[in-house]
C-alpha cells in the first residue's frame, strides 16, 4: 500500500477524518445539517446533493476515533471508500427516501427532519457496497471516469512492487471495503438521531430493502450465466434490482419515517414499483437505441455485454428460431456497427420495441393514476410527477 | 442453478423456511427460546449450541416472507446461507457475549433473557460473512468438510453446463451470500426484542466490533501481500482480527446489555483483549508444531501457507541475514516434512518460541488478573477462567 504522504494533504475526507479525532460517537452525523435549510431542500438539485453529502462526510469523521487506532493502512481504504462515496451522483435513494416523508406530512421545519436526511442519506452506503461489489463481480474498469475500488488496489500492489497476485489483492480489498459500507450504513441509521419509535418504524423496511437487493443482483447474475430468459425472470430482475431498491422502499422508508397509513404506503409501493420498472425498461432501449451522443456510452453497448433485459425476452418469446438463432449468437458479443444495426432492425421488426413501450407508458399512467389519488400532500405529488416523466422520457 | 426438487425435503432449513409462511416480521427470532431453560444455560456446552441454532433456524423461517416472492433462485441462495450458518462450529461469540451479560448481572430468569441471546447469536450471522467472504478472499476450497460457498455455486454452474466461467459465478454469489449475511446480522439485531435503551446501549459496541474486524482483516491481507513483517504489527492484527472480534467486543456487547458499569467493562476489554491475543499465538505455534493427529491438521501447514505470524515476525526480528533468508524464501512453498523440520528448527533456536510462550503466560495472567479483580459475578469468573485456559494451554 502506498506511502500516506501521496496522498493529497487538501483531501476533503483527510481532512474530515484528521478534524473528527476524539469526536464522541454520541455525536450524531444530523449535526452537520443545523446550517442546512431544509425547508427548501428539494431533491435532484445541487442544494439536496450537498446536504447528503454533508451527512457522509460528517459520518465518515465521526470513524475516525474507531478507524485510527489500526493504523495507516486501514485509513487508507476508508479514505478510498470516503472518496468514492462522496463522489456519488445525483443522490436519487435520499432524495426519494426523503420525499416519501415529505409526501407523508414530515415537517422539514420540525424537530426530526435532520435525522430524517441523516437515516436517508444511509442509503447511499448501501449504494457504496452495492456499486464496489458489483464493479468485482462484472470486472469493470471504471466507474464514474475513476478506477474502480478493486483496480485502484491492484493499481496500489502493482506500484508497491509486492509479490503475488495484484489482482486478487483488489479485489479482496474491495470485498472488505463493499463489507464496511454496508455495515456503516445500519451505523448511520443507530446514530442518526431517530427516536425508538421511528427507527422501530424504519427497521422492517430497511431490512426489507437491503434483502430484495441482494435478491435482484442475485437473480441478475443467475440471468446472465444461463438461467431462465423469460420475459416474467427479467421484469422481476427489474422489480427487485430496480424499482423496489431505488423507488420503491427509498419512498415506503421516508412514508414509514413519517408513520404513514397504510394506504398512502401502498400508494406510494405502487408509484415505486411501476416507475421503477419503467424506468429500467427505458434504460434498456437506451442501451440499444440510445444516441451515443446523448447517454455518453457507444452506442448498443448493451448488446456487447450480453445484458438480459426484458426487451431482448420480449424479442426471443417472438422470434422464430432463425430470428432467436440471430440474437443469442450476436448477444454478448464484440459486434461491429453493422451486425448492431442488423440486430436492432430484428428487435424493431419482431414487435419487441413497441412493446416495452407500451410497457413503459402503461407503468407510469399506473404509477401516477396511484399517486394522484393518494394522500400525499400537493407538494409531494408534484414532485413524484416530475420524477417520474425525468425518469421514463429520458434520451440519456 | 439445480432444480429445486434435488434438494433433500428434509432439509431443517427447508423446513423452517416453509413453516415460516407469512410470519409476520414482527414475530421475534426470541420467541424461539421459549422452551428453552435459560438460567441453565452454559457457554460450549450442546444446551448452548443448540439454543443458539434454534435462533438462527428461527430468524431464517421469518425470511421466508421476504425471500419467497423473489422466486427459487434466491431461496436456493438462501438456504445455501442457512446450511453453512447451522453447520457453524462452537457459537463461541455469542457464548463470550452471554457471559459478559450474565458476568454484568444479567438474569437469566429475567424477562429480557431470551432478547439478548437473541441479539447474541447475531454475532454468528457476522461471522457467516467473514468466512464466505474470507473464503473467497483466501481460495479455500473446504470449510469444515463441506465445499466452501464460492465453490458450491461454481459446481452448481457446472452441473448445469452453462456457458462462460464458472469461477466467477461461484464467487459473485458468494459475494452476495455473505452480505445478505451481513445485513440480516443487523436484522436479527433490530428484530431480538432488545428494549430501545438496551439497544442503544448495544449499537456503538456492535458497529466498533464488525469495523475493527473489517479493518483487522485488510491490516492481515496487507500484511501477507507485502506489507509491514514487524511484531507490532502482527500482535495489531491478531488484536483486530481475534481478540476484538471474538473475545472483547462479545464480552463488551454482552456487559453493555446488562448495563454494566464502566470499570466492569474495562476488565472485560482486557481480558478479552489479553486472552484473545494469547489464543492466537497459541494458534500460531500449534500451526507449526501442533502434532496433526490432535490438530487435524497437517503438521507445519502454517509455513506452506506463508501466513505472518507474530511467530515469524519474533524470529525474523531475532534472525541475522542468512537466518532470515531461510525462513523467507521457505514460507508459503511447498516445503517437503525435512524442510519444516529445518524451519522449526531455526524458529526454536531464534528463542521465537520461547519468546511466544512468554507472552502466552503474560497476556493470560493479566486477563485473568483484570476479571479477578473486577465486579464480575462469581458465576462469569468461574467461566471466564476456565475459558481462558481452554483457548491458551489447548493442543488442538
Amino acid at each position: 500500500m502506498p506511502n500516506r504522504s501521496r496522498r493529497s494533504p487538501t483531501s476533503p475526507l483527510e481532512a474530515a477524518l484528521s478534524a473528527g479525532i476524539g469526536t464522541p460517537l454520541s455525536r450524531s452525523a444530523a449535526d452537520a445539517l443545523t446550517s442546512v435549510d431544509l425547508v427548501a431542500l428539494t431533491p435532484g438539485t445541487p442544494a439536496f446533493v450537498a446536504a447528503v453529502e454533508q451527512v457522509l462526510t460528517s459520518f465518515f469523521a465521526t470513524r475516525r476515533e474507531i478507524v485510527e487506532p489500526l493504523g495507516p493502512v486501514f485509513l487508507d481504504a476508508v479514505e478510498a471508500l470516503g472518496q468514492f462515496v462522496v463522489r456519488g451522483g445525483k443522490r436519487t435513494r435520499p432524495g426519494f427516501a426523503w420525499t416519501g416523508w415529505l409526501g407523508a406530512g414530515g415537517d422539514p421545519a420540525g424537530p426530526d427532519a435532520a435525522a430524517v436526511l441523516t437515516a436517508c442519506s444511509a442509503l447511499e452506503l448501501v449504494q457504496a457496497c452495492a456499486l464496489v461489489h458489483d464493479d468485482i463481480i462484472d470486472s469493470s474498469r471504471t466507474r464514474r471516469g475513476f478506477p474502480t475500488v478493486h483496480i485502484d488496489f491492484e493499481d496500489r500492489h502493482t506500484a508497491a512492487g509486492w509479490p503475488g497476485d495484484g489482482a486478487a489483492y483488489g479485489s479482496a480489498v474491495a470485498i472488505l471495503i463493499g463489507d464496511l459500507a454496508l455495515a456503516w450504513a445500519d451505523d448511520l441509521v443507530h446514530e442518526a438521531g431517530l427516536s425508538p419509535r421511528a427507527l422501530a418504524r424504519f427497521a422492517p423496511v430497511w431490512a426489507r430493502m437491503r434483502t430484495e437487493v441482494l435478491g435482484g443482483q442475485l437473480l441478475d447474475i443467475n440471468g446472465e450465466a444461463g438461467g431462465d430468459e423469460s420475459v416474467e425472470a427479467a421484469l422481476r430482475i427489474n422489480r427487485y434490482k430496480t424499482a423496489a431498491y431505488t423507488i420503491e422502499r427509498p419512498l415506503h422508508l421516508g412514508a414509514a419515517l413519517a408513520g404513514a397509513d397504510e394506504a398512502l404506503v401502498a400508494a406510494l409501493r405502487i408509484y415505486g414499483t411501476d416507475v421503477g420498472i419503467a424506468f429500467q425498461l427505458r434504460d434498456d432501449l437506451l442501451g440499444v437505441f440510445g444516441d451515443p451522443v446523448v447517454t455518453g456510452k457507444p452506442s448498443g453497448d448493451d448488446l456487447r455485454e450480453g445484458k438480459r433485459t426484458v426487451l431482448i425476452a420480449e424479442a426471443l418469446r417472438r422470434a422464430d428460431p432463425a430470428a432467436a438463432a440471430l440474437i443469442r449468437t450476436g448477444l454478448g458479443t464484440d459486434l461491429d456497427d453493422a451486425a448492431v444495426d442488423r440486430l436492432r432492425t430484428v428487435l424493431t421488426d419482431l414487435g419487441a420495441v413497441d412493446e416495452v413501450e407500451r410497457r413503459i407508458t402503461e407503468l407510469t399512467d399506473t404509477g401516477l393514476a396511484a399517486i394522484a389519488t393518494s394522500s400525499a400532500t400537493p407538494q409531494a405529488k408534484q414532485l413524484l410527477h416530475a420524477m417520474a416523466l425525468a425518469a421514463t422520457r429520458r434520451a440519456a
